[in-house]
């Protein structure tokens, strides 16, 4: 039934575990193989500061070779998101620092956002109360968002004298709700509420605020049962096909999905149907 | 009253007649040059067939240079518009091949959404019941797109294992649904309803069951009965600035919007505003 | 509390000042740094000629360096945007061009909408009654579009016998209100309705008739008061990173924010936070 004759193997010395990994900055949490990864100051809105930036580039790097993560589900503690950059702990800061310091910054944040949609798991974000400036961009770097009817979601940079390009938020933010509606919220830095939100296509579906991380984790979990090999495929040609013309892009479908038809989860598919099972797919 | 002086001609030998093209796997119906082209297995709910697949792939690369059709709509037959590849005909076989094998299958399905963007007809689809899986790319594929409440619309290749990277849906699907929605269903294969399909801007319009395919060919007639020439370059055009920056997509739009004021449309069209009369366009 | 030592200055020579600019084809008011441009024909709903096109054109090139004007809104006077092009003033002469002719007039228009896009000025469209071919285009090319319910935008061009790929519509159209909609709207004309327009993100918000202009100069003035520096990187870079991969957008957008970073605004905007007020942004 494998497609490859031979054992499951995998390229010795490029993969490790995740599940125990101990986070410094946020909560993770992990469980049948997806990762719940909690933004965790939330008497301030879970702000993000230099280490929590750094600390979360590293991880969704490391993401990329964890066989043991599948997805990865996005959340704040405490009825809020997160309120992007500290005004004490980063902006303050900023201000004093020369300009290869700003640009050391502003990569780092970029490369947050470059792992994540590097890292072959789907990102789900749960988004409730407060979701600004840099959390807004840890939402929109995501693949899928639940958000509910109170969250706030604002591009603030305006708002502190900078422009609405940070961290990919120009290219990416007019591909999910449109070059007009993203135009006003990167102009104007105003909060785009939950219910605007799923009616643009920001929010995948809107939640009570009870049920909204269960939710995402569930969609996660349905994800990581999946044929994961395949999603992360889908991931990568999402990113690869953003600005290839049609016909170069259905090229590069036809060799990615065969590739996926080479795996050993595509004959499980096939020989489950034959026999009315449920497929049981292994991820290789 | 002609831009160009001497007869209307075209170039010889590059020229054909489709009208009475008989086809094998499908039905198809020519009317004041529409093409209507129906899967027509209701039984199966109108599955494709690596026949079917090649059939079709040679009829839209034919359209290129048939001057007796105008415009096509595609259809299903008996209440379900297609079920994408059978997996008895397909699937199965697909398990056998080796990476060459599979590699002319994705690039044969690929081969055919590039020949139904190439061709210079605008192409309807009028859709219910089930739009799935390779079905769901035709509609996709497609340059407008009618369907009713209670369709069923699925990028089902995450079922059987595949990624949703199939004939194009990673670059085309956002392009018309947004990002984030098509991020959900080609991860999920979940179907879109016809309402949510009519709301997210993928159906042009939401039509009775026992309409739909009338309202389609209406469209496509008025399409027939219209500029032509200038269609194909709407529809070439479309194409070509996909990935272009936006000055240069300005600039060869000046080139391709002159072209068309140097055919007879235009100046038909003048020529009937100024006699207050209603244009009779040629397509020349 | 300046970025950069020394006093305030600006490249000399580079600078003008248009507040006082006496326009011939339309009215042009400037009111504490906001630029008003009213299209004012309207006996004949606002049409555009070849004086208005090529003078709206160099207006736009001149305001790339106009440090008076801060922000744009266009209008038109009378209940209705802007009827397109002339068909006596402009269709007429047209038919009479020889291939270079033409395409000197399509590269004027298409420049048009190239400065609009090129001026760091965020452009703002207020929208009631007509707006039609080259006046869609106008409200297109803007940042931001309010319109009112009885509005009716269409891409009229089909109906002259032309092909909807004029001034950079097919490239700019698709992302503004997805690629299934464009479509439609492009190769029939057929207008959008008002309340279509707002739930398809052409219209950033419906106004009421009357109030329609004043919006559309409330928000212009509350950017014009904001760190307009900031806001021409957030317009030039949607512009910039329009066909970028993500990776490359998300470089491209470390070094333009690092650069908002070393703007005294940006420092006024921390200053005046730790102080507990609101910042006073000026634009450096």
């Amino acid at each position: 039934m494998r497609y490859l004759q031979g054992e499951p193997q995998q390229l010795p010395g490029n993969r490790k575990s995740l599940a125990a990994y101990a986070a410094r900055h946020f909560r993770f949490e992990v469980r049948e193989g997806v990762a719940t990864l909690t933004l965790n100051r939330p008497e301030r809105k879970n702000p993000l500061t230099f280490e929590s930036y750094a600390e979360l580039r590293d991880l969704f790097r490391e993401l990329a070779h964890a066989d043991d993560i599948k997805a990865v589900v996005i959340a704040g503690a405490g009825e809020n998101f997160c309120s992007g950059g500290d005004v004490h702990d980063i902006i303050g800061p900023l201000t004093k620092l020369d300009m290869p310091g700003l640009l050391t910054f502003t990569r780092m944040t970029g490369d947050l956002v470059k792992a994540m949609r590097a890292c072959p798991q789907p990102i789900v974000a749960a988004i409730d109360g407060i979701c600004a400036g840099a959390g807004a961009i840890l939402a929109l770097a995501s693949d899928m968002r639940f958000g509910t009817a109170r969250s706030k979601t604002a591009f603030l940079f305006t708002r502190v004298g900078l422009a609405g390009c940070d961290m990919g938020a120009c290219a990416i933010l007019p591909r999910i709700i449109g070059q007009g509606r993203a135009s006003e919220l990167l102009y104007t830095g105003r909060a785009m509420g939950g219910e605007e939100a799923e009616r643009w296509g920001f929010f995948n579906r809107l939640v009570a605020p009870e049920a909204v991380l269960a939710e995402a984790q569930q969609l996660a979990a349905q994800l990581a049962g999946g044929p994961t090999f395949a999603h992360g495929m889908t991931k990568k040609m999402l990113h690869q096909e953003w600005n290839m013309g049609v016909d170069e892009a259905i090229e590069a479908e036809a060799q990615a999905q065969a590739i996926c038809m080479a795996t050993n989860d595509f004959h499980r598919a096939y020989h489950a149907f034959v026999a009315k099972q449920k497929p049981e797919f292994e991820g290789d």
